[in-house]
């Protein structure tokens, strides 16, 4: 490239992010010169200070600053219920969405044998720990709906068996607001299985 | 957000990049915490670098590590033709085409009366009086085909009306390897009126 060297190692770290290829990192390196510097300043800090401040937290496994996190240390959330999530991101829709008030357990991935990731990669160990020391009633297995989530799930399932704890999963049906013409085969056929009487 | 600070501020500081929302932002922090903190570190020192490093070339505004860039330096380059560009991206796509070997002057931006730009903003006096010294034989207008980009040539070839220099303009005509039958109207006239012989 023609440029300055300090130029070319911005734009050929850019491409890190997920998403950001050779021409979306340019386009990102430029803007900042350009009109954004007291943002790239601003951004360069916040990442210094993320990479090496942000841990994982010792309960529930989640990002955190401290060695336990903020919805963990939380005294008004009932830590008798724990939902099981993949990621960062699942946690957060839930929490945006509100009305759980309990606990997490971050597995940060989901079991996957063929890309080598068994159960103590996603710290299940760590979970079954917690649900027979924190004298957990009800799991919530909230992974997503997909062939490993659903495995993931069952193996969890799986390895409670016998133990007095509750194991849930999040119902499958109808997106609220949606059209029924637009849903697709299977959520349908779990809608019908699992229909309710109305009085409910 | 019910997560620790450190995040929050890279998820925020993360919306200064050009088309990331908060969604992607919070998909490129969670990416860089769980799999690229590596990735994430050696970003924050090329952003702290490049915006704190990074100035104008004194003689053609583009981006430089010093005071001269190393094109402006390159006693290879031809000094008698200057290139007009609007950004750095356009002088990077004319140097990756090869085959330019002159000079360039980079306007970073183009004349709008109704944003407030006008010539000296985007610096050309400072063009005019490299024109004048540095005895230039061909100036090259490569301002964007937009109507800003037209009127900042016309308004820059107008300055240089009567002066020793040949002022140039990119022709228009069809791209190569283009299809005729997806070729705009304005384009296809352009092309019928700058028709050459064959044997040219």
């Amino acid at each position: 490239m023609a440029f300055s060297p300090l130029v070319d190692e911005l734009v050929e770290s850019l491409r890190c992010l997920p998403g950001v290829g050779q021409k979306t990192a340019q386009r990102m390196a430029f803007h900042l010169l350009e009109k954004g510097r007291s943002g790239g300043e601003r951004l360069a800090g916040a990442l210094a200070g993320a990479m090496s401040g942000v841990r994982r937290c010792e309960r529930c496994q989640n990002f955190s600053d401290t060695p336990v996190c903020g919805i963990c240390e939380n005294p008004k959330r009932n830590n008798g219920t724990v939902c099981v999530v993949e990621s960062p991101s699942d946690l957060l829709a839930i929490e945006q969405a509100g009305g759980y008030d309990g606990g997490y357990f971050v597995l940060m991935g989901h079991l996957s044998p063929i890309d080598g990731i068994g159960p103590a990669d996603i710290g299940i160990e760590c979970l079954l720990d917690r649900v027979a020391t924190d004298a957990v009633e009800e799991l919530i297995l909230a992974t997503n709906p997909t062939i490993e989530g659903e495995a993931t799930a069952h193996y969890i399932a799986d390895r409670l068996d016998g133990r007095n704890v509750l194991v849930t999963r999040l119902a499958h049906g109808i997106p609220v607001g949606g059209e029924l013409g637009y849903v697709d085969g299977f959520t349908l056929t779990h809608a019908f299985r699992g229909r309710k009487p109305l009085a409910e």
